[in-house]
């Protein structure tokens, strides 16, 4: 059987020690829940809702914190890319890409990831059908990418809200690609906190607990030591020790799957 | 720890051997699954997309047939009213008294029910929020209904489909009423079969799991002995050994969620 | 060259002068515009948000207040049922007996006011696709109707929202029945206003008007002589004059798309 | 009164004898209808839905097509920009500069095209609500554009289907930017012809109708000479005829909401 992927981190990169200080806690976490761990954290937020909130490090900065992360704590790690010039350095650094989900309609921004022969991680867009991500994996594999992962993060529903439709799980795993499911970013109200996207934290963890048990290959969750400091999307971060206790319900959730051999292909 | 409910039956009253053996067949498993165990199917479907489709027997003879089943199998039973009317002769057979989806703001057809004193579920309609079900259950309440039941059968997602929201059962169990899963109507596609509703079955299982996992208080499902000569909501009921296999893994994931203490008040 | 309907008045039945002052205003009005008016209020709103909100004066006092409007203004009258036994008694006072939009799938409630041999004025359920509405048609039809109009109110839209797609005009009107748009009750908030319906009456006139431009046989509107006393969907109902100024212009777009030929079948 | 806009041309560039003759075709039939008008072509597709689709000649050879149109047939035109990169030389030749809708919340693309001093043209994400894009307009009003546009094109609604909300006009006319709509666009059904997105012709007149007659500053519309033929979005591009019967319609259409006043700020 194969062990679930847990990608976790806080939003964006704020300062090494908040970094440094996730991926010890998030590692330590997954080996207890029997999840493989890579960090995640954005260099750039490069489409925020408002023109002053923060954007991160920049990708130079940033890939040196990555960098460091990776050295200091010995995990991999993933960030995402918004421009086709930055797969390349990404690469040097990051062991999965991943391409936001406002852009995974973007055809060169997938060619330019999957070319650098690391794994691709796409997101899907909140206006993309579970069918439609074939295409992107398409175009990944066309592109030669060493490894494809799609990751769900809810889909448009009215206005200001996303809906996480349970049957995208098993729709894109048909594909033949590993899915994960982004618990953080799928309670985002966008817009709905006047000038920056809100969040309601308390769903993250019925909404997780319920992928797994659909069936996921792995969970993605933004996290942060302090979430009401966070310089990004601190409605929806999960505490470091909230995370841990989700992580260990999850695992048991996620023996149950294995066990009666429901995400086997 | 309350022992969760099993609402299970044919979707409509055909001929009462099927009957009988939906319920034999569904009480032993809920037995095993450990699940209280309450038969259903309708006397008249009221609803249906085209006029030509099959009803059933209508109050009086369905009566009767659900009074033999209960007799019989020794289980209670649960059916739907359309008209205030019958909630008097209904109660006197039905444990429960169900208010269908489409009728959940009928304000006389609550009243009704819950005059009777029998317990009343209420299927949150397919264009109710769930915070606006506790207007549904004020009604109820200020009826003097003797027990509440709200159940989740999708939410009208674009045309001819639904999107099970799994954020509704959090939402619904803070009104203080247990909730409960329709499993087998929440994966219809109301109108999509051309003069009747279609249905994905395979997605019934997926989203069984996934709301046990987030935390219900039962699960409803349609089953027949042989789902393609049903005479109605074929496309979406389970076969009765399909069914067992599933409530054997609800009842693990249910073990995970209990033990975690997630359902507490 | 059809003259389009103007189908107005109250929300629900108040007292008899505000009836009567709206149906006196409105049909001048519609003479002027070049509609054919038709009063209309509710004796009975049976699907209030909230059990405690004002119901109307019944059936029968309704009926007669009705009749009332009918004799002394010298205009047809509309109401909406709920059961199927009241279709007899307001067959005889009503020219068009109307099917309540949660209602649109119930059959017998149709065939009920279809047997009568009154036009039937069934509306749009907020959950029906355009396409899907044949079918209530066709049960109309199939029950003898002597005349079937269809009216949008608006689809469910996420959660508490109403969207009113402009395509389901030309999709409906393609059954061969004319098409009315409710413009009021399309711009209700459901559940939006904390145990009531809220109401954006700003958006009433652009989508009377956007209707028209796309090709309806009539209008509805909710009217009201002052708005803020009203004892239901207060909110989204138009004062007198502003329904005048509305229908003065919705003549004019008309007359384009008459002369241009838009309408015919 | 201000002149409305017609913003119309082929999807993509094709050869430079298409884009001649649909520029000089619109050129003619906007005169006639009292339309300012505007080319637009796409020199590359970005974002189609499958890697095997035709995407244009580039940006280089793009943008001397579109020099050579502008000279040959006297008028402005608009094309899209998909990398911050692209806008100076955009903008050496384009007189707005468009931001696609899939990449409207990607705060440097618009930063970079409003620095050019060029007008910008920003069109609503297809997951964006009308009040958040606001946000938008702040970014390009932050960067120093000289003028503003945002445009219309449909919002998620299920799965590959887009509405087009009609109170997202004065919504967005409220920000104090001209608002126009895409009639062409805005019947794709995304993903929904197999790898490519389909469209339903029938309704860009209907909708453009809706449009004007709920107040716009101009439309949008794909046009070809032989749809059929067309190398991206046939199924939803406008015969050249029928794209001039429909502008004599809006025409008429504006002269009541130019007459009446609507569009006044």
């Amino acid at each position: 059987g194969a062990t679930p992927l847990l990608i976790a981190g806080p939003c964006v990169l704020e300062d090494l020690d908040i970094a440094l200080e996730c991926a010890r806690f998030m590692k330590e976490v997954a080996q207890k829940a029997g999840f493989n761990y890579i960090f995640k954290a954005s260099f750039d937020k490069a489409n925020r809702t408002s023109l002053s909130s923060y954007r991160g490090p920049g990708l130079e900065k940033g890939l040196a914190m990555l960098e460091q992360v990776k050295k200091e704590v010995g995990v991999p790690v993933i960030s995402d890319i918004h421009e086709p010039w930055q797969a390349e350095p990404a690469a040097e650094v990051l062991d999965i890409i991943q391409i936001p989900a406002f852009l995974c309609r973007q055809t060169d921004l997938i060619l330019a990831a999957a070319r650098t022969g690391q794994p691709v991680n796409i997101k899907k867009g909140q206006f993309v059908s579970p069918w439609d991500m074939y295409y992107a994996v398409e175009k990944a594999r066309g592109a030669g990418a060493q490894g494809i992962i799609l990751t769900e993060r809810g889909y448009t529903f009215g206005y200001r809200n996303l809906v996480v439709d349970m049957r995208a799980f098993p729709i894109m795993r048909n594909f033949g690609v590993p899915v994960v499911f982004d618990a953080t970013h799928s309670v985002q109200l966008p817009g709905g906190a006047g000038g920056a996207s809100g969040g309601e934290r308390e769903f993250v963890a019925p909404l997780a607990r319920a992928a797994v048990a659909v069936g996921v290959d792995g969970i993605f969750m933004e996290v942060h030591p302090e979430p009401k400091k966070a310089l990004c999307d601190g409605p929806n971060s999960l505490p470091l020790e909230e995370a841990k206790g989700l992580l260990m319900i999850l695992k048991e959730i996620y023996e149950v799957i294995r066990k009666n051999d429901i995400l086997s292909p």
